[in-house]
């Protein structure tokens, strides 16, 4: 899978569109010309996946979104991901899910072989690194994970940022050493990075340099752009000159539309015009 | 909710019935008398319902075997939830979900208001406290959580035990003593409990009295039972005379037919029996 996403942020550039669809954020016609709200969901991200996705390597979606919509909303979410696959590009379930056991077992079948299968997932490493091995175990079959390294909400430095007594080192940076050693046995020769990723948030650049330094053959992804305050700027610290990470906004992207008069009337191009102007903020073209 | 859930627990005992369900574990006969996978599903669980809950006080559904299963997974889920309200017991849905901002508050839309409702969830707190936020919005309108304080798998080791420089203690009771603060806001003091309670795993004696002793009034959740190795001898650790917690078992409940040769014609007696020895062995009787 890595290769597959290296080779299409090489072509593309190192964007991701999130699909995380609130009924809110959907145009009025959109909404009038389908009944059920799944056909509404559904109907809402074609649209944005057809205005964008010669120019993507990949889209994400936050499944919080669609839980949020019950049986309807996760209808909605199955289509999209099969959309997205028939356009030729990669799915990133925003799942970030983190069980032990059976229950780890149960998680990895549902959304790498059942319904809800997408290329790569989010995963919350907390339970401890066992936790992953069902998902692993997918990495040599096309599959990918993305495990949460460091984020960059406010309560990040709860937890995230303890500093470790034995080792005098952040909590994240303890687990970031442990999963690159894990992840070693992943990596594709080939682009140089492994099908063990790390999600890393890109609102605060402090210690942008060190963690791209440290995790050299760790891809990333990086959430937090536009609306989360992230700028093009930030994001680069993150990036080798331009890929080694896939950078992801989702309202920025969708809601675009909204700063515009006629907004609705060209929503299509509002949404690709977003997708043009942060690949341009981020590569600095 | 808590006041409600101590009430049982002190009628009842501490026993919850986790309704883990995997196809393999259903009788033959459930199989053939129904056609649809979400009818079979919901039918074994109802039969496991309709024997115990008498019993019990609360039952527990871990979502990852309904996700695994898809959509029709998803609609005995809610169906399932809907039958053990209806009588009258508690529903716990263990979702284990953590995310950040609008993610998280459409989480807790979806598991408190939305199609997945129930009236306790377990929730993951890496990504900081902030993260609570949106369900702790729902404690004072009846409904409880559980946050994941120290679980007693392997790889428990990997985070939630790492010794923190500033305070040198374990992780764990760096985010056990923030959440009883966070906690005594949601504190019900007819009961002497906070609707904001703990996942504490018990097949690890060590440490179980002092975490008894630690947050005295915060209410566990204790999985491990049975299956997982931990014995009514380590449960007793972490309740405070028999209440202050409640105890899950799934697979040592739902498989124990499958040890006699009648098993499947008196799949409701044994599963029944099952809660009854439990109960016996956690409460010495």
């Amino acid at each position: 899978m890595i290769g597959r996403l290296f080779k299409k942020v090489e072509k593309l550039g190192p964007i991701c569109v999130g699909l995380d669809t609130d009924v809110s954020y959907i145009p009025g016609y959109i909404k009038n010309r389908n009944s059920k709200l799944s056909d509404i969901l559904l109907d809402f991200n074609k649209t944005i996946i057809n205005s964008t996705y010669d120019l993507v390597p990949a889209y994400k979606l936050q499944i919080a979104y669609y839980e949020s919509y019950g049986i309807e909303g996760l209808i909605a979410y199955i289509e999209t991901l099969k959309y997205i696959k028939s356009k030729g590009c990669i799915t990133i379930g925003d799942i970030k899910r983190g069980d032990i056991s059976t229950s780890a077992q149960k998680y990895a079948e549902a959304h790498f072989e059942g319904e809800f299968e997408a290329d790569i997932l989010t995963l919350n490493p907390y339970m401890g690194y066992e936790t992953l091995d069902p998902f692993i175990k997918y990495l040599d079959k096309g599959k990918g994970i993305f495990v949460l390294l460091r984020t960059s909400n406010p309560g990040s430095k709860d937890i995230q940022y303890q500093t470790i007594e034995k080792s005098n080192k952040y909590l994240y940076y303890e687990v970031g050493d442990r999963l690159q050693e894990i992840g070693k046995k992943y990596r594709n020769n080939n682009v140089n990075y492994s099908n063990l990723g790390l999600v890393v948030g890109a609102t605060s650049r402090e210690d942008g340099k060190e963690i791209r330094e440290r995790y050299k053959d760790m891809f990333f992804l990086i959430p937090g752009y536009g609306y989360q305050g992230g700028t093009g700027e930030d994001i680069k610290l993150y990036l080798n000159s331009g890929n080694g990470g896939i950078v992801n906004s989702s309202r920025g992207i969708m809601l675009n539309y909204k700063n515009y008069a006629d907004g609705e009337d060209r929503f299509s191009f509002y949404t690709r015009d977003a997708v043009k102007k942060m690949k341009g903020d981020i590569l600095g073209e």
